[in-house]
């Protein structure tokens, strides 16, 4: 296997992917992109950061809206495209750049499908039962009116739809990834282990 | 992570998950099932081993046939079941006793689904790629009249069946599984040491 320079993570809502990742990326001392790459989405776009954050990966919840916004666009500027759409092409593009700059590890996104065509990315999956996920989500952002699970439905549907709709492929087969992990059975330390094994070997 | 005394191994054919199962079983010295599950489902249930390993993991390419044969049995015996659900049956009753009995690693069967009621069960999927799985079958079971390609798309398609009809689930989905490996990505060494290391540790 050539030398893993990038590693894309897409992660099921609440099973610690996103930690995961840091934390891989910490260890391979590779530059972590999450956060970090929203911003440069939303500097390429022009759009706000936490419109970026909202709607970078999920399937827009008033898709009408988002249609009759593009139509109010400034030619030329968004080209006609919805705002989804021209999201998107921002994104593929930022992620492309990005994987050409340096060694890194890229969280969501759809980074998977994106660079699907490099050899040199190793693509993994995290998942989790929905009580460990459940469990996490109100730990790290505490609760709300919903009840966990249905926030955990709500996001792992619009996850799919927009992974369906912007790739082909199905959200969590597990043929699109090199590896997919359960972290709530494996334990995320141990996910973390796995993937830097591959690397470094 | 409990200590995992069984492992099953579900793959596409032509991943190598058969041999990774044994060097993994040979590894944990644990007892692996194979042809050695065909033999016990064929005891208990009077087929001739070639039909359970026939038609154990693969929908009937003639259900007609399968239906008409069951209404032909004899009362009692198949209890009025087709050929392939009495076979269903007997399988699962022969995987829950040999699970029960000492640590193994069992290939195939729909094991993943018979036995996800376990906690000390460590379940793997292996896949790989078209090219490397085309290759493999040729070393390992010679030409055939038909394309390496189309015996892949016609097994692929037939264990997609059984096991969406037998347990509800999409064969690959990653959610699934506690592990899914790309072994034409990973290498077949790579997967046996990271499913020892889910066991040993």
């Amino acid at each position: 296997m050539e030398k893993q320079k990038i590693i894309t993570i897409s992660r099921e809502f609440g099973s610690g992917g996103r930690t995961i990742g840091r934390m891989v990326a910490e260890r391979l001392g590779y530059t972590f992109y999450d956060k970090e790459l929203v911003d440069h989405v939303a500097l390429e776009s022009g759009f706000a950061p936490q419109y970026v954050e909202e709607h970078g990966e999920h399937s827009p919840s008033k898709s009408i809206f988002s249609y009759a916004f593009a139509n109010q666009s400034i030619p030329g500027v968004m080209n006609g495209l919805s705002t989804a759409d021209f999201l998107w092409n921002v994104q593929c593009s930022v992620i492309l750049q990005l994987a050409d700059k340096e060694p890194c590890v890229i969280v969501g996104r759809n980074a998977d499908y994106i660079l699907k065509d490099r050899e040199d990315c190793l693509h993994v999956f995290v998942h989790a039962n929905k009580d460990f996920r459940a469990d996490r989500i109100v730990r790290l952002y505490g609760e709300s009116e919903k009840s966990p699970k249905s926030r955990l439905n709500e996001k792992d549907k619009r996850r799919q739809v927009n992974y369906r709709h912007y790739t082909g492929r199905n959200w969590g087969e597990s043929q699109n990834y090199d590896i997919c992990l359960d972290s709530s059975k494996l334990g995320i330390e141990k996910c973390v282990d796995i993937i830097v094994s591959l690397v470094q070997e």
